[in-house]
């Protein structure tokens, strides 16, 4: 475990990793704003840890924060984690953070500094809550605040890998029973009609980090605002980053929506609206662009290994987001 | 709640607060090097909630990354939190979160970011968990991590005020019955011999926060290492800075032991060596200056407010920290 948070030292990382504090040095910014956000995996945890596979919580917790970091156009430097559980089953909590490591050194963060915690009486009894918190950098000129956004410019959305990390209540409720454990177990192994695929396997894809392909798209393009589709669903989310004066249109039939949603939405009787609210339904990251960068964004993100589409237009109105059929 | 958040923001904090990644901006620095620290209040929230005082969870957390960061000779800038529970009772939260953010207002430090979240599987009933994610910065050739200490240098203590976030296992084994409820508060209402106030208010005393005096104190004298006295006690962090070759020797007799710490050992039946290793035993933060400044600093420090002593010495040997009666 050690070898692998050893691992994801990148240029910036400093002191030995025993430190009160953990160390990363700011070295060439001339102005520079620093960029965070915390949160935790959610209960996705607990379908991970159902379905043997810790790893997948910490790899999940690491997307979620740099893609968070990325909407400000910050790149993600690094990374501290908090593990916590009712007992520190010390294999489980190893793989998680393993996990955490891996995707940290995959996708060049740092994991400067963690917690693990045991409180039986705080966690029910096998339980585990995995928090990250992740620090990026940007030039302050560079900052994209949502700003600059402007009537006429494109929506660009990059395909996400199924739910990430947000939804987990209405789905586990949709395609898993209450309990007990080997009933879950035994159900997320089942391959349901339209899935294509095992449920877990489904529910655990991970969470897709973006800031790569796009902060090497911004090298080429103006981006005026970039949204993260998480809790809340599109049109929270993209509503987020919209100045006063401007309405995002989506047209749904522009990209195609995956079909563990339509399975979930079907078994779990949920109306349009609440799947809208809830899930990403397959966009896991919303670019604004200038009208005339739109294509070019599309072919220099699918040329970086992302499924990208032009998913709708910036027009005048109320501040808000509307999606069309 | 929202306007006690505000009033936290400090020169440096970019953007509304909706942003997907809180902002920051580092101006004044050369070198900048930040520092960063992520823990848990641990189970001292669970006496916290039993005595409905949830905002001393809150205060708790911001000194206790305060302090942290401080070892490296960081001033605190922001923090992030994270508090997750069975249910969100918004009252109990919302009481969280204020603590936080007063504890912060008064600190000094911007309440940047931060994420509620309601996990009744995960998470015990009615239990909370409060974690908090600190970030600091320093100039790179401020610097504190020990290296400097040499043989002769003079180690000052700071009163801490109480056990601070640690050893609640041991302290509440030792003071509280096992449960149910009713029978914990009426515990933490007891006057207990020896104890001069409340089970209650000596076990919920908050984590002292150090920066100001410390920072403050660094203008006028050397300060070649800093260790915040947490899990593992005076001998496992002091250890912490100490380069190889340097041993520190610390006099019992040279500081007050708090008589909470005496009536703990009593009732828990701990041994000192137990003692040491589990609670600061009234030495919340450990300076090692130059022999020559060892009384200016704990004259300044004085006048900052602070109770300090001159409690050992570095040694000649091997790394290691020696604590005698």
């Amino acid at each position: 475990m050690r070898a692998r948070i050893r691992a994801t030292r990148r240029d910036g990382a400093l002191g030995t990793g025993g430190e009160f504090g953990g160390l990363f040095r700011l070295a060439g910014y001339r102005d520079p704003v620093i960029v965070s956000s915390i949160d935790g995996v959610g209960t996705k945890t607990r379908v991970a840890l159902l379905a043997g596979r810790a790893r997948q919580a910490g790899a999940d917790i690491v997307a979620h924060g740099a893609n968070d970091v990325l909407c400000q156009g910050a790149a993600p430097l690094f990374m501290l984690d908090y593990v916590a559980s009712s007992r520190l089953e010390p294999a489980v909590i190893a793989e998680t953070i393993e996990g955490i490591a891996d995707a940290c050194a995959a996708q060049g963060i740092t994991l400067l500094g963690g917690e693990t915690a045991e409180m039986p009486e705080v966690y029910a009894r096998g339980e585990l809550d995995v928090v990250g918190c992740t620090v990026g950098a940007v030039e302050r000129d560079a900052l994209i605040t949502g700003a600059q956004i402007r009537h006429g410019d494109a929506v660009v959305g990059l395909a996400s890998d199924g739910l990430h990390t947000n939804g987990y209540t209405l789905a586990r409720a949709a395609l898993l029973p209450r309990g007990p454990h080997a009933a879950i177990r035994q159900a997320l192994n089942r391959r349901l009609p339209g899935l294509g695929e095992t449920v877990g396997d489904a529910l655990l894809r991970p969470h897709r980090p973006y800031a790569r392909p796009v902060l090497g798209l911004r090298r080429r393009v103006a981006v005026h605002g970039i949204a993260h589709i998480t809790g809340g669903g599109l049109p929270n989310n993209v509503a987020r980053i919209l100045p006063e004066g401007c309405r995002a249109v989506l047209s749904r039939n522009r990209w195609p929506v995956p079909p563990v949603f339509a399975v979930i939405q079907r078994r779990g009787r949920a109306t349009d609206e609440e799947m809208l609210r809830t899930f990403n339904m397959g966009l896991g990251l919303v670019l604004i662009v200038p009208p005339g960068s739109a294509d070019t964004a599309v072919r220099l993100l699918e040329r970086a290994g992302e499924r990208a589409w032009v998913v709708g237009e910036i027009i005048s109105g109320p501040r808000s987001v509307d999606i069309r059929a």
